[in-house]
């Protein structure tokens, strides 16, 4: 069987982004035998400078950027390395959308495929970009850009399909799990849960967006409307903030010992779903409260199925890489098949 | 948009198969709108009478059976009926396969697709009918037999593609659960344990078979096969028995705050898998400590991804119905797409 070739471009090349390329150059004897599919890296950049390569990069392309130049970035890289896949690992930026807004734009008006790292584009303009896709052909994956190592998304759209979801409750930002936890298990000040989870790497150096909610509210909106069709605005989903937490608060969970998380719950409304992100508090029985430190959780109800509890996908670099290749698995069974 | 006809039999007409007739019946506006298909129940049968009719049943003929015929049954039905799916609800049988077995070749042999929720023909043949079906190729999807309402192949093979699966760690068997649950927590005796999932309905008149951990043991190969392409010999599976629980057992879990349950575990083993069917009690921080009842747990280890717990999926004939509903929705879309 002659190999079908898969073009991929991948735009942002931080911690995310360079994992991922090495790991596609690593994968395609693989993909090749699996899918049929000669899956070559035909461009990367970051912010200021890229790489084309139309027969493919090679290792020292995306470790030592050694072949890299000044402006082959953004939709100037795509353009030239015109790939039937984008890969957009690059910021958020809660204002503009972020540099993936571009991406997903040029991806979905061309019909080729797009796997969002980067959530902002979705969480804003998710409806429009994803109505552009359904037009054009092109598919979207977005395992990043919901809960990275919890499989929200696949859960509800793949485990459960053909059911209608009524209830959706997760703790979906690793930050405000793991600071939550430190003051009610650990003992710790807000501040200092706050420090250590920065040393830690997993809290941002401006970590209020996690600690008020914005995080949750952001994968919240891609969540319900990939995995359920409903897109939220973002604008006017209600928030309680970490940073509320008072100290009387603390005593209480920890004397009744309970376990505190921001969650992001979806209810099913008429046709569609109201989300909101507050802060529960879960007995020592509750599936939530064995998740520890930056632990994600998921529980679902479901028509016929009835209720799931799903824990795991603590925060790391590794498992968000996972789930970047679980999407391009995902998107060549797809247009392989 | 042209719809594309989808001819279905089903063979085997008890709780499990009646309801899906009604359901596929009820669900018709809900395929052609969603997949572009026309899905008709095209014959359905009993041990001992069937229908079949080209154009499509009703629902007077599945759910009062005016229509059926003595002796439509089996294979016959199903040449009479030419399916482009199969859907096999009928009994297990651990000795001969029972009569989803020369269904399931029916279908593989043609290359029509199959969706099992008899177990007895894929735990001693999956991997000889797994390979005919790839050959021809047949589409096999097998949520009923697996774990039903425990979406563990499609938590395995879709939530974490692209991963190495290292551990399973798995309660699939609802009779157990409930027994080893009430005996610990509530404090019955074994044989009034056993009678009161009798009573309600979860444990079989004979239950020697949930109880030796045979059950697990078919379900794990099932999952095994499907999901980690490993398929392992059911005669060959270490198991436990709940027959061997002692009440010096109950005793020390109980002063323990454990909870035990039967559960499969497959773990890596070169570049397959090795299983057993043992009893562990788990503490009472442990997610499966939650599970109470029939409730079903899956514990993955997977690289890059880490490690989840996925509880859920208690006995129910609404449950079982479910899982097959989401079988049919994978396979329209698969050859829909």
């Amino acid at each position: 069987m002659a190999s079908r070739v898969v073009r991929v471009a991948l735009t942002g090349s931080g911690g995310i982004g360079s994992r991922v390329a090495v790991a596609l150059l690593e994968r395609r004897a693989h993909y090749l035998e699996r899918f049929g599919c000669d899956v070559r890296l035909v461009g990367v950049c970051g912010s200021r400078s890229g790489v084309v390569r139309d027969g493919g990069l090679h290792e020292p392309d995306v470790v030592t950027r050694a072949t890299w130049s000044p402006g082959v970035v953004g939709t100037a890289m795509l353009a030239a390395a015109e790939p039937d896949v984008v890969v957009d690992a690059g910021p958020n930026d809660y204002a503009t959308g972020g540099p993936g807004l571009s991406h997903l734009e040029w991806a979905v008006e061309r019909g080729s495929h797009a796997i969002m790292v980067s959530k902002s584009a979705l969480a804003l303009h998710g409806e429009r970009l994803l109505a552009a896709a359904r037009d054009s052909g092109s598919r979207v994956h977005a395992s990043g850009a919901s809960s990275a190592a919890l499989p929200a998304v696949d859960f509800l759209r793949h485990n459960l399909a053909g059911a209608v979801v009524t209830r959706v409750e997760a703790a979906l930002t690793g930050t405000t799990s793991l600071v939550l936890d430190s003051v009610t298990r650990l003992g710790m000040t807000l501040e200092e849960a706050i420090a250590d989870a920065q040393a830690r790497g997993i809290a941002e150096p401006e970590p209020a967006f996690d600690l008020d909610g914005w995080d949750t509210a952001a994968k919240l909106t891609v969540i319900s409307g990939l995995a359920l069709g409903t897109w939220l605005h973002l604008d006017s989903i209600p928030r309680e903030s970490v940073g509320s937490v008072r100290a009387s608060d603390i005593d209480r969970w920890r004397d009744a010992g309970e376990k505190p998380a921001l969650v992001g719950v979806l209810e099913r409304s008429g046709s569609g779903y109201v989300g909101r992100v507050e802060i529960q508090a879960y007995g020592s029985g509750h599936p939530f409260a064995s998740a520890q430190g930056s632990t994600k959780a998921l529980m679902v109800q479901a028509e016929g199925f009835g209720e799931y509890t799903l824990v795991g996908g603590a925060s790391s670099p590794a498992a968000t890489v996972a789930s970047v290749l679980k999407d391009v698995e995902h998107l060549l069974r797809e247009i392989s098949g």
